[in-house]
């Protein structure tokens, strides 16, 4: 019985996040789910991302957190395009939580919608919400031995970027060690390493943003 | 039907706790369950206490995981004392999962169990595992904005660890900010600032702990 609900709850999210994916295709948005643990940097990274696109490229956010409006209230600052999900103490965001709050952006005139999901490398990784990429957001303070610890995000993830990589020097962060390991769990996955707080690799990080959405555009 | 589900889940977890709690007592060992984010430094917290310890208090380590032998290989150069959870995948440990993992410690021979939780600040806060403090092991590196974005943790927990805090000065990090928040979730919680990487503040950390075990000797 325990196995029956464990699959309703994955089809019902399922059929809802195909549900969203049709609806990102049929209005050409490109959309990213974010995953990282607490304090990664997730809503710094989407604020630099709005500053440099500058509005290239409209960008809708969907900000979920398990309380509180803190984050949503930082990034308003930036775009007004931006929805809280509060998910009331539930560990990551479901299709049905996103369909809900696209419904609050007006998403005909969006490019890209960013989804930053609750805190939590572990939770998230598992429901899909429709996204076309799923970005896997660590950072050098975590330590190295992430992809070690954590495997099913750096597996699923499609790109991996490896934020406040201006602590390197000061840190004992393996970076061969890392990426052999986010390699060996994924070959496809590559990695942009960025620094939120100095800027360095952001320019590589929007390049690969920007492709992604002229490869939807154009699919 | 889902509440009633969520219920027996949790019921049935209390159960277990509770007879965890039982022969704890019996045994006069005091138990802590460390929880934290991914990389705040829950494994060298155990590793540095371990050292200062000393054999003076002899410890026990529960090392919870979803996967990996990493951290209890680390570990196991510092004590023998230590026995692997790998939880399959699951977000949190539980009290079944601790019961099992005892019996493979000589329980009488220890005067604490450190149990290292999945690294989740989400997840882990709502299942007792039969210890007697929840640590929260919080990094400035995350921000200082953890117990808005996370409140469960924060009022759960007994004691605030503040690791990294070498760091304090070349990062935001208000940790004024900070300790304010701790204290409206949690008027008993205190917040000790420590970094295990150039030792800082350890000293208190050690005497907490070994207060903790005193009261529980003399309770």
């Amino acid at each position: 019985m325990k196995i029956d609900i464990v699959e309703n709850v994955l089809k019902y999210n399922k059929d809802h996040a195909a549900k969203n994916r049709k609806l990102f295709e049929e209005n050409n948005v490109m959309v990213l789910n974010l995953l990282s643990s607490p304090g990664a940097g997730k809503t710094s990274l989407i604020i630099e991302t709005i500053k440099r696109l500058n509005n290239k490229k409209k960008t809708g956010v969907i900000e979920g957190d398990i309380s509180s409006t803190y984050d949503s209230e930082k990034i308003q600052k930036f775009t007004p395009r931006v929805v809280q999900i509060n998910t009331g103490g539930a560990c990551h965001l479901n299709a049905t939580m996103v369909s809900s709050a696209v419904k609050k952006l007006k998403i005909k005139n969006l490019d890209i919608i960013i989804i930053e999901n609750v805190g939590n490398l572990i939770c998230p990784v598992g429901f899909d919400l429709g996204e076309d990429y799923k970005i896997v957001l660590s950072s050098v303070n975590e330590g190295d031995d992430k992809p070690v610890k954590y495997p099913p995000a750096f597996i699923k993830g499609n790109l991996v970027l490896l934020n406040k990589i201006d602590l390197l020097e000061i840190s004992d962060f393996n970076l061969e060690f890392f990426s052999n390991t986010v390699r060996k769990l994924n070959l496809d996955s590559k990695i942009i390493q960025i620094s939120c707080k100095t800027g360095i690799g952001l320019d590589k990080w929007i390049i690969w943003l920007e492709n992604a959405v002229s490869n939807k555009c154009y699919k």
